[in-house]
This record gives C-alpha cells, structure tokens and sequence, in this order.
C-alpha cells in the first residue's frame, strides 16, 4: 500500500472513495445515516462508484455477500454507526462462513463526540468483532484513504474476508492527505508435495474414498480435474451440505451434497469412506442432538487435506491428476442433459422440483434458501442447461433475497433465481424494494407452508415428543397467513400466486420473460 | 437467589421457565430455532407464560423494550444463537439506552457441539457485550435455572438492564436441579441531603434555573413535584430530547423536550441557564456537526444532579419541594384541556398535529417515531386527554412498531398510537404481523414522504453544500414508491390510505374504532 501525490482540496470522505476505486471497489450497498453524509457527497464528486441503496442493513450485507460470490471480488458497504452495523451482522456472519470478501464500511461519531455518549454511541468493534476477520477505526481524515486500502487488502485476500473498516464522522469531512494505492494480495500458496502425495495414497489405498469438495474448488475446472480422478481411482464426489457457489448442470460433472439429517449424512459418510479434503473440513453436523454424533465421518474413516481455501485448490487438484496420471481421463460423473416432463396438477414439492428441472434456463443463478420444500429440486435440476448454485453457509434465515440482490447486480445478463422458504423471506423482504428500484432481473419463488416447516421435525429431533398446541403454535405462520403477493406488490414487485403446477410453470415463464424482479408465491 | 426443593423429572429448559414464572417474567416475545425447541416445549408442560412470536428478531427485542416501558417489569426474549441475537441488537441498543430490563434469552449450541464451529457458531457472548449490562453463559442443566434468576434480578434493577442469558442446548435438555427462586432486588436509594440542599441552594440563587427530568421521573407525580418546585422557585422544566415515557395531556404538568437541531437546543438550552438534573444528563448533540458544539447547554450555566435513574427520583423531588417548602403549592404548568378544530382541506404536518389533537383518545399511548413529520405534534397534543409520550432513546430507527407491540401486549385495555417514518417503519415492518396475530389494539400512521427526509437536513447540516443527484438518490424511498396498504394487508392488517386531512381524519376515527390494528398511510 503507498500513496500517490495528493490531488488537492479533498475530504476524508472523498480520498476513501477515489481510494476504493482505484483499488477495484466499485459497488456500494448502503443504509446510510447523518454519520455517512460526507461520504454519500463525495458520490457526486467521483464517477465510477455505483451505489445501491437498500431499506434494512440486512439486505446489505447479504447483497455484498452475493456479489462477492459471483465476481470473486469485495463490494463496499456503508452502514449508520453501531445499530446500522447490527442490522447487518447476520448476513455479515453468514458472508463470513461463505469466505466473502466485503469491505464493510461503518460510520462513526466525530472522534471528540464518542465520550459524550450521545443515544447512538455503542462500542462498534466490539460489534464488528465476532463478524469480522478485520477491524480498523481510522483515526484521522489523513489516515482514512490508507485504512480503507488495507481494508480492500484484507477483504481480497485467498479466501475472501469481512475487513470493517470504521470511520468517524470527522475522518471523512477533514481534509485528506491523498488517495492511496491498494497492493493486490500475493496468489494463494501451492499445496506441499507432501500433501498431494499423501492424497494420492489414499485414493490408491483405501477401500473407499471420496474428495470432499468446497469453496472455489466448486467451480467447473476443478470439478473436471475431480471427475478425472474419480474415473481413474474409483473414488467417490461429494461437497459439505452447503456450499458458495457450485457450477452445474448438464456436461459438468455432476456432485451431491452431504445431507442436512444427521441420520441421512452418516449413511452418505459411511459410503464415503476416507475423506480427501479440498476446500472443506471433517462433516459436522448443523446442529447437536441428543444421543446423535456432532461428527459425521464414519468413525472408522481418515481424512487427509490436499488444500485449504486459502490455497490453489485448482492447482493442487491438477497436481493430484498428474500424480495419478489422470490429467488426460474422461471425467467420471458427467451430467448428461436432461428435463423432467412439465407436471401438472396438485402442487406438491415434487411438481415444484419438476417445474424447475424442466425450465431453468442456461446460465441461471439460483440461489437457494427453500429450507424444508427445497430437498427435490437437486436432482431433479442435474441435467438442466449449466447454471450455479448457492447455498447458506451460515445458516442464519434471511440470506436468500439480499444474496439475489448481490448476485443480480453483480451478473447483469444471467438470469437469477431465489428459492425463498416463507419464514426465511420475511426476515428481509426489504430486499424486493431494492430488486424494483434497480430492475433486478430476479425471479423469487417463496414457498408458502405458512410454517417454520424444518422446526416441526427439529421438535422431534431433538426429542420432544407429542409437542403441545403452544409449542407448534410458535412454529406456525398462519394466524394471519402472509399474502406475499401483496407484499410484494406493495415494494413495487410484480408478483402472482400459483397453487397448482400448471400455475406455476405458467408463473415461472413470466418470471423468466420478466426483465425486472418477479415474485411467485408458491402454494404448497 | 435461593433454591427450592427439586419437583422431579424435570429438564433445564422447564426449570428456568419455572423461573421465569416465579419470578415475575411472563411473557417471552420469540423468535426460536432448533437450539431453543426445549424451552419451545416446555411451554406447554408450565402454565403461565405467554409466548409471542415474531417473525424477526428486532420485533421480538423491541416488544420486550415496550413492555417494560408500560410495566417497569421485565418481559424474557428468546433467540436463535449469535445471528438471532443480532438481528435483535438495533432495539436491544434501543432499550439499553431506555433503562428497560429485559430477560434477554439466547439459545446456544449443546456445549460439546461449539468446537466443531457448525455453521451457526459464533461468538455470542461478544456480540451481545456491547447492548448488555449483564452477560452469562449456563454451563449446565443444573445452573440454567439459578442462572435465570441472576438474569431476572439484573434485569429487575433499578434502571431496568439488559440481562442476557446464554443456555447451549444441552442445559435445557439435560435434567434440572431445582427451580430457582428470584430475590428483589433492593428499592432504590434515597439521595443525599447534600444533593437536595444542592438543589435548593441553586433553585434559590440562580438567575435562571431549569428541572431537566429525565427517566421514571417523567411520571405524574414527578412532574406533580416539578410543577410545585417551579410554582415556588420560578425555575423551567424540561426533558431530554427522547423520554422512555412521559405522562402528559390535560391536568398535568406540561414538559418540553430539547430540540434535536443543535442551533434550537442551543437556544432552550441558553433560557435553561443552570440545571437540576433529575434522571438526565448534561445535553448533549445527538450527533457532531463541522463547528457545532457537542455540549448543549449555555457554557456559562452550571449544573447539579438532584438524583440519577438509579436513585429514588420521585423521593428525591419530594425532599427538594419539602426543603423548598412547597410539598402544598399548586403546581406550575398544568395543562389546560384543549382540542384544536378538526381540519379540513390538504394533508399538511400540522393538519396531520391538529388530527392528532382533535381525536388523541384518554389513556393512549404513543410511540412517537414520527422524525420529521412529527415536530408540531407535542403542541398540538398537549392539551388532549392524560396519555403517555414514547420516544426513541437509542436513536436506531425501526424501534416504534416492535414498541407498540410490546405496550399493547403490556396495556390490553389502551389504545396504542404508532406514529412512524415511512423510512424507519420499513425496518420492523414484520412486526404488523405480530400485530395481526394478537390482535393487538394499534393504530398505525405512516407518513409516507418517500424520503429519509431528515438526512436531507443532515447533508446541509455536516456542511454539504448543493448536494448532487446521486447523493439524493441515496435518502429516496420513491422509485418505486412504497404501497403501505398493500404491505400492512398483506400481513393482515387492515389498512387505508389518507391524502386529505379530512380522509386522515375519517381513517383515525376507524383506527380508533378498530379493536384491533388499523394502518393508515398517510400520504405528505
């Protein structure tokens, strides 16, 4: 990081912005406050920053946190001092699980305002903290271009980190020193000899194996480099039960995922034997249970790790391809084109899984929060044209329509497709008026059970048996039932209700022949 | 905190809702997940807690602050591990800066479970640390229940704290000792005489004196004091910006609050002259400005605490009025009775102040997060019916739906009156829904000017002159406007639209009307 020469009469405000551009950043996913004026100013000063202005905290966080997960490289955001910054910390945990890089910009008070304790004052590192891989308060309005090119440093790093950078009122109306330069990260290492021999015996030697695949190993290079290795050694394919972004469909070789059920993951671990780990860990379950193992390896199995996310997992997966002499093989596992026939009649999960199998469209980005209604639409999807898939990493609801959000702005030409459960939408159903306002090419399917559906079985899981009517009332969303389509009408989202299949496929062609947000309340 | 004898086979989550119970702490709003279904069914084992469930995390935070606010008791919470936690953060800062106690409950991974670092794992003890007062992690099914009771006794002190109680999944699953037995905490203390010959002493001597009340001093009879105080000494009587509560309307003492704009404050602040402080503070700007001040009050005057919100302030006002000998002196500033004439004609704020004040009913309790729209309703309203003023002491907006949840939750027999930005209703608008469910007795007016309209203000305020169209864009809630009718509808509650005074008028009497909650989009 150094500093060019200073260009003038220039703000803290303005030198972070011109800073952030300069260093690649430019997008800005905002709820800004009275704090974050000068910065707001500075926009009209500086070409070359979009901002985008979302109505909840949540909806930017998780909007960065999608951006980052098409582009590979960080948004800003710029949020109202500590409250602001909270709004956004579920998203924000989630984007840290998904090793998204956001430059996470909090406004502060004035410096020499803080110790008067004024009725927005709270100890914001302390609440960046536990989301955050990195936290800065800038000092001074000289200091502020600087901070925010370490912060773009540390939020592109391999994997992507949550750098919050906090910045004092004072630091952006004060006058700056210059617009500083952002030193692009060193590539991740190469995996060790050692490691790609150890992985090879292993797949040479066990009875049963499996590559365990996560992170940017999901991408097609890598997955044809893990098909080629299966088809030489046997092994098995499979990713963690959530993943960043998968690239599927048909002619990429095709991966399942560990199942959510404890019971359904040990059997699918047993299968798998020995765990060659690229880009992910040792299984563990979502949650504990009693008398159920927070492990989900077979307890007889090893695992041995080729490569981590902070490493070249595509080099290290070629590395292991040569070591097996396989670089050359046909990959194992390609998915051939396929479609489920268009259902009709009853909606069920089956007929949603079905329409969409039947109708994605090529270069889909479907994003997937569809908790309970969603466990069909994998394989009915597998052979549908190429698309991407992504998944909550940090399980906390509410990530699905601002992860669209982030997406859509990021992939201006490819279709987006956000799979909503109706308890997990209403956490940030703001995201559908940014959708409107920017003419976001995203089409939501919410899924209206009327029901925290997955805490019905959870109840059981957990081994409550015969829960009482006050229990499953907690678990319940109807009383009133939510009308999603006025709600999304009411953000300026065109929207309809489907309760049959044919509903829905027709619902689901206007939607892709939609050019803007569309919203189909699915009846199930 | 005692313990009684163990009532047998029973687990840690239904000892600490035994405790609640016992304890005084019989409502929990929620919002619960898989690490919570315990308690969930412990529900319906104990009678005597009501549950309410909304559908995200800031409503759930926010009604507990409302309810305390009306109460002076605690309500409990129950959330989803960190990220449940943060979403409920923002109101949570909300009801620390209120002085509300509240039995802030999260739900945490089994204890054996946390080292694995599953999805949802993080740090929850340091997320709550910036917006608790007290923090603690059970360690076993054991303790879960004693440990409530400290949370009820820190919850319970006077001011009222924010007590969050950890419990990992395993404490409320695993077997119980004992239910837990709450202490009282001790009545407040009694001010010094020093304090209250302070008091005098400057009552008596300054040229200009003022009472700048603050907390539960706000109260009738408080302001009973006040008023006597002032009757005899000649001194003002004012309040902080933003009260928890303030008792007002026809008959009582008549309080004005500080101005928010620093150059306003600065002028009441210069009449003030030295200060009384009862339960409040040397004013302080709610934000810094380039060349403001951050101290409000005249550099020349001088101030004394008579007592603080952890003392007995009512107490303490008698013993300054017995040693100013005025306990029998008929109190200053009682307001009048007063009503100003229905309007007719176009929505303007002061139409939307005189509708307000024409109809306000006896006993109502209003949730003022009305920011800009809302500056000529304390005048218009003064002289209306005895009801309670609520304001936002925490500054993060999107606390006034969520309170009105909890006040109507508190007071089944008043009429709420939620006055709120369209900007800051958009944050919490999932609590509408809570409000359908429970049928809870609110009237919601939104002011829809499609605008962060104070931060335009706030650009000229920090000194952003001619701020350009991006800027503006960014504190614009047009493109698409917001269809509040639409929304509220399709969370089931009834809704109309006003644009004329008269419509707003008729829409306020079918608010008043409704028994249960009525949106009104107010259209300005």
């Amino acid at each position: 990081m150094n500093k060019e020469t200073n260009p003038g009469e220039m703000n803290g405000a303005e030198s972070l912005v011109r800073t952030l551009i300069d260093g690649g950043v430019n997008v800005c996913f905002t709820n800004p406050g009275t704090s974050e004026m000068h910065f707001v100013a500075a926009l009209d000063k500086v070409p070359g920053m979009r901002c985008i202005l979302g109505l909840f905290e949540g909806v930017v966080t998780g909007a960065a946190d999608g951006y980052y997960r098409m582009l590979g490289k960080p948004a800003s955001t710029l949020l109202h001092l500590a409250p602001g910054l909270a709004n956004g910390l579920a998203n924000l945990h989630n984007a840290k699980k998904a090793d998204s890089g956001i430059v996470n910009i909090v406004g502060e008070h004035a410096t020499y305002h803080i110790k008067y304790d004024a009725p927005l004052t709270a100890d914001i590192e302390g609440a960046a903290a536990p989301m955050s891989h990195w936290v800065k308060t800038s000092p001074t309005s000289k200091t502020v271009a600087a901070d925010g090119a370490l912060a773009i440093e540390a939020a592109t790093e391999t994997p992507g980190q949550i750098a919050t950078l906090i910045l004092p009122a004072d630091t952006a109306w004060g006058p700056a020193e210059a617009v500083a330069v952002t030193t692009a990260p060193p590539a991740p290492p190469k995996v060790s000899d050692d490691a790609v021999k150890a992985a090879a015996e292993m797949l040479r030697t066990s009875e049963r194996a499996t590559l365990l695949m996560g992170g940017a190993a999901l991408r097609q290079r890598g997955l044809e480099l893990a098909g080629r290795i299966a088809a030489k050694t046997g092994c098995g394919i499979l990713t963690e039960g959530a993943n960043t972004r998968l690239e599927r469909g048909a002619g990429r070789v095709q991966v399942l995922r560990i199942p959510y059920v404890v019971e359904l993951a040990q059997e699918v671990m047993k299968k798998a034997g020995d765990l060659v780990l690229v880009g992910s860990r040792e299984p563990v379950a979502f949650f504990a249970y009693p008398d159920k193992p927070s492990l989900l390896m077979d307890p007889d199995a090893k695992s041995t790790k080729l490569a981590g996310t902070d490493e070249d997992m595509e080099a290290a997966l070629e590395a292991l391809a040569m070591e097996l002499d396989c670089l050359d093989v046909e990959p194992a596992g390609i998915a051939q084109p396929h479609r489920p026939p268009l259902p009709t009649g009853e909606m069920t999960k089956e007929a949603v899984a079905a329409v969409l199998g039947a109708m994605l469209p090529e270069g889909a980005i479907v994003i997937d929060e569809s908790i309970t209604t969603g466990r069909e639409f994998f394989p009915t999807t597998a052979g549908a044209p190429p698309h991407d898939w992504i998944n909550n990493r940090g399980g906390s609801i509410g990530y699905g329509l601002p992860v669209a959000v982030g997406a859509a702005v990021a992939c201006p030409d490819r279709k987006v497709i956000a799979l909503e459960g109706d308890g997990s939408a209403m956490y940030t159903l703001q995201s559908l008026w940014t959708m409107a306002r920017e003419n976001l090419d995203v089409t939501v399917l919410v899924f209206a059970n009327s029901s925290y559906n997955i805490l019905r079985g959870e109840l059981t899981n957990v081994g409550v048996q015969n829960p009482g009517p006050r229990a499953v009332d907690m678990l319940s969303l109807d009383r009133p039932d939510l009308d999603w389509v006025q709600m999304s009408k009411g953000m300026g989202v065109e929207a309809s209700r489907a309760t049959t299949a044919d509903e829905l496929a027709t619902a689901f062609e206007a939607g892709l022949h939609s050019e803007g947000p569309y919203l189909i309340e699915v009846a199930i």
